[in-house]
């Protein structure tokens, strides 16, 4: 399993008249922490862009326990529990970092396509560098 | 069954760099889409929540099979397939509405809180407006 | 002078913790409003994309007199003073629709670049089209 | 003057279709910065807040130069140039990490109101907090 920690910090951007993080936003916080953990082990986005692969979202869940508030401080926990095959999936977990609290759960899976929308296989430097973790 | 097509049109702080909707905004589409079906039936949500009743999203799922493009005009097909009880389940299909073609589907569910964010049980008035419209 | 009048409507992902449209928002309101504006008058911006003219913002401005609330509509008034000539302005005045009053007035300018962001001469076709509207 | 550099990273959500930030997102980063800025000479907005001090923007504007793209790291500097009296102005600058350039200026003009929304003076505990900086 890979797994990286990744830390945001809510403003009032994302807080709604509840006074809570509006529930869209968890997505957004989702696409950075993937960013940054597919970073943390030497894929970048923009660089497997390049080599002419997107990673469109073709589902994306999230359950809410309790909101974040403003000037709180979240930890989203983010994993790739198993190899992708066809597809890969990202499983999130929000953190309110003060106290561990688990405020929210959700998860995002990604297919694999070329510049003009047509599906591909995942390519193999993504594959090779996703199994070499998962056997460190 | 409730249904409500709700029309919206895509614009540029909409679409990302694949040149398609980015996947958080659907989301924001799912809420306007529901507080028109919602007022359709003359349930306004300022009024709901003048009552001291919130309806927090507790879950959201979309799931991705085209995406809408810049200047596209999308219908939202938003249902309420059975009455809700402890929570509320809406539905989302969304079409191009030049081909009719199914873009997104999704669901949230939404609980029901007071001003303090304990759980309530559903207001009484919407329960016999929804159950009103079941029965029709 | 170039008038449009464009109606949207204040959802919950638009309101802050203050219980009002949060700043930024407005900018997205006033691109929906100018790109309705120029298809008013059959400039449809996707078309003058296909064309290899983009019009990013080089300059954008709101001033905030009363915050729009939540299932507020409101009439985004979106007028060309004067024909462009290097750059376009374009003004916005925004009312709160119950009673016509005024809540934030901004503007945007626009430049003209080609797909590789090198400036450009605004395209005849649009000057041409602008100034029959002046003309009228 | 106060002056403080607040660093964020630009993911997909910020980028439309030209591939740059859409250009209200800035005005999020300005929020960001401004409250980090506060932060850091304990000007907390949550407490603020508390206090009975609300800070709305009144006046917003921003400068475009040249976009920011994907996973660029920016630098937004963020100055108070003189003591607010009434009304409180914070300056923007925004730069590209890697090589320094100045992508986008801007400023931001707050008020003070109280929960109502009345106008209020700024608070002591604001001013003396800034008029100490500016005397250090």
């Amino acid at each position: 399993m890979i797994t990286y920690d990744y830390i945001t910090k809510i403003y009032y951007k994302d807080i709604d008249q509840m006074g809570v993080v509006y529930y869209s936003r968890y997505f957004e916080f989702f696409e950075q922490a993937r960013t940054e953990m597919l970073k943390g082990i030497d894929l970048i986005v923009t660089d497997i862009e390049k080599e002419g692969y997107y990673l469109p979202v073709v589902s994306a869940t999230a359950d809410y326990k309790e909101g974040a508030r403003f000037e709180d401080k979240i930890i989203i926990r983010t994993m790739i529990k198993k190899l992708p095959q066809a597809r890969m999936k990202i499983d999130y977990e929000v953190y309110r970092k003060t106290d561990n609290r688990l405020l929210v759960t959700g998860h995002t899976v990604h297919g694999f396509i070329d510049k003009d929308g047509k599906p591909k296989r995942p390519p193999k430097f993504l594959l090779d560098r996703l199994s070499s973790e998962f056997h460190q």
